[in-house]
């Protein structure tokens, strides 16, 4: 039985997207489903040009602010879709060089939209990629020192996916590079402390630690800001976006009211020095099992770049994989088998997810290497 | 007191978008919000890959397919974003002559999209407009007769707005053209009887009719679906997603389950036929009020072109609009107002609202007119 004081649920979901979201925000949620601030209309219902929500886009907006610690000289936006709807969004939106740094499938992709919307788009734009992993498999984040010489100083951006889902890394530090960085944080925003200045932009769809699918929060700096283009239709364009404050057409009005209830909850309860703790705590009680399993359980990232939000190992005797997932599974523990293209087992323990559930994972571990070795 | 026998609420939600859902779909999303088809998670946790989703997918689109009696040579895609997004995406997604019926402010946006896609991508197309009623303000929909002549036959399609929004109008018969005529359904699809063999394609947000904001369904005939646009981005395009059932990257889960449960609804308790006559009768109830208001109430719309879900009137005093809508307001009729563009009064009674619903803003029209004569 968890003992988990916020949440009861005896499931622990450990998919890596839609994911586990504060039981706390969920019962919320629940009971006030009709009644979204005392309109008597559901947040299902109410218009995005109502007072009450206008009032909640805007504080929501201050929320990320306040929690993320987003300096003044940031804007913040809603977007439609998740980071790939975002991917072609933000390759299209600039002229000039764009670099990307390919350190897993996300970021892949990334760069292969961006090559789409090259040869789609009549501005000019050069997209080159840079510092791939794959030799690896993408068990090594690539020398950061190499991506800083490679990249010219007149480039637009270097983007960066912050954590690869699929692989379990985590790209820890920035390129040191004067050119603005983009980074797809879609798998890791709001699970540690970052310093916001040193981006250029940074995006996250919804769907792992902040709420439900189809939305991304966009924060973009100033100087980027001015360099958005402005001829774009209006919903590639993010200028459009920004300057109607995400209300150029109906938003994803519940995503957001849902973010709120996240962000309230991580301020009330954790802030985000708190919850970097925690996902540390988490991911070591997996790590440590797997690295004392004598080849029991196997990890291939390199130490410096595990991944705090996505614990993937293999079993030694891939075999046992099946009956691994089968037997978690009658033990509440779901959703954990890995991407297809890596295979092998994947938790993911987004914020919303307690230390009580990650230690009966790791005593499952423990048990079934116990009972199998 | 509201008799209603589904909607025991007090409120009446008139709002144009996001607008009232049906209440019982309402209750049976709190009742079950932590237990998703037995997972005993929650329909915002589940990943979009598991069986259980999956099956809701495909459920969903049949259900789509069955209601709305649409053929078996048409796909069925849910798109991120609602109407707005597939402006851009319709217009970037085929080329050649792609012609604009311009019929109020939603026909006027996506052509203007249209337009500044064929100048932002590189593929050749050529964007007209064409019979736009802007010299009534919108109050006739222009001659079909003069759409047909003009429209050329190599076009590629012409795009129509079934229902009129802001204005309250819609075009009830088709121009009869060879050519594939694209609708944007959003307000109205599901509170008609339509044949959809008779489109090429047909889109709607779901934030109207269907399900929460945020997606959009997309219905498309296999001689369009032929001509979509392949080398574009993967998120702007249709055929990615036909190809891959509407789960190349996460979709927006939680209103595809939404669309279900009132797909259910319709199917269970109504059907489009009985929701036509519901939809005709308690548009019949509002309209026969203002024309029997002697000026009081006037609507400018054609009476052949009223649309039976928007009903929009002004006051023939205009003075007496700001105590029309504090006095419905006290009445709980609320989100009255007109668009900031139109003005004046606008009832929106989509499918979700009963006619007792109806019936008390009619008893509450009669009751003001009597004391403000």
């Amino acid at each position: 039985m968890p003992t988990d004081i916020y949440d009861p649920r005896e499931v622990v979901n450990f998919s890596a997207w839609p994911a586990m979201l504060p039981y706390e925000c969920l019962k919320e949620l629940q009971e006030n489903l009709l009644n979204f601030k005392n309109t008597f209309c559901s947040i299902l219902e109410v218009s995005h040009r109502s007072k009450e929500y206008m009032e909640l886009n805007t504080e929501t907006q201050d929320l990320f602010r306040e929690v993320l610690n987003i300096p003044g000289n940031y804007r913040i936006l809603f977007a439609h879709g998740g980071a790939s709807t975002q991917f072609a969004n933000i390759a299209a939106n600039f002229q000039g060089k764009q670099w990307y740094v390919i350190t897993g499938d996300f970021s892949e992709r990334a760069y292969k939209e961006a090559q789409k919307v090259s040869e789609s788009f009549v501005w000019k734009r050069e997209v080159y990629e840079i510092a791939s992993g794959k030799e690896s498999n993408f068990s090594q984040i690539p020398s950061l020192e190499i991506i800083s010489e490679w990249i010219q100083k007149d480039s637009t951006y270097v983007h960066i996916t912050d954590n690869n889902t699929l692989f379990g890394s985590t790209l820890f530090q920035l390129p040191e590079t004067d050119v603005p960085i983009i980074a797809d944080m879609t798998s890791s925003l709001l699970s540690r402390e970052i310093d916001v200045s040193k981006y250029g932009m940074i995006y996250a769809g919804f769907q792992k630690n902040i709420a439900p699918a189809g939305t991304a929060v966009v924060i973009i700096r100033d100087d980027l800001y001015e360099k958005l283009e402005e001829k774009l239709p209006a919903m590639y364009s993010y200028k459009t976006l920004v300057d109607i404050d995400s209300l150029y057409n109906t938003p994803s009005t519940f995503n957001v009211y849902f973010s709120n209830l996240v962000l309230k909850w991580i301020k009330q309860l954790w802030w985000l020095e708190v919850v970097e703790k925690l996902s540390r705590t988490k991911s070591e009680l997996l790590y440590d099992i797997v690295d004392r399993s004598n080849g029991f359980y196997n990890n291939a990232i390199h130490e410096n770049n595990r991944s705090i939000t996505n614990v993937v190992f293999t079993l030694g005797d891939w075999g046992l994989e099946e009956k691994f997932l089968e037997e978690a599974s009658e033990h509440w523990l779901v959703s954990l088998k890995g991407h297809k293209k890596v295979g092998g087992i994947r938790a993911s323990i987004y914020i919303s997810m307690s230390y009580e559930h990650v230690k009966r994972l790791a005593n499952f571990m423990e048990k079934f290497q116990k009972e199998n070795s």
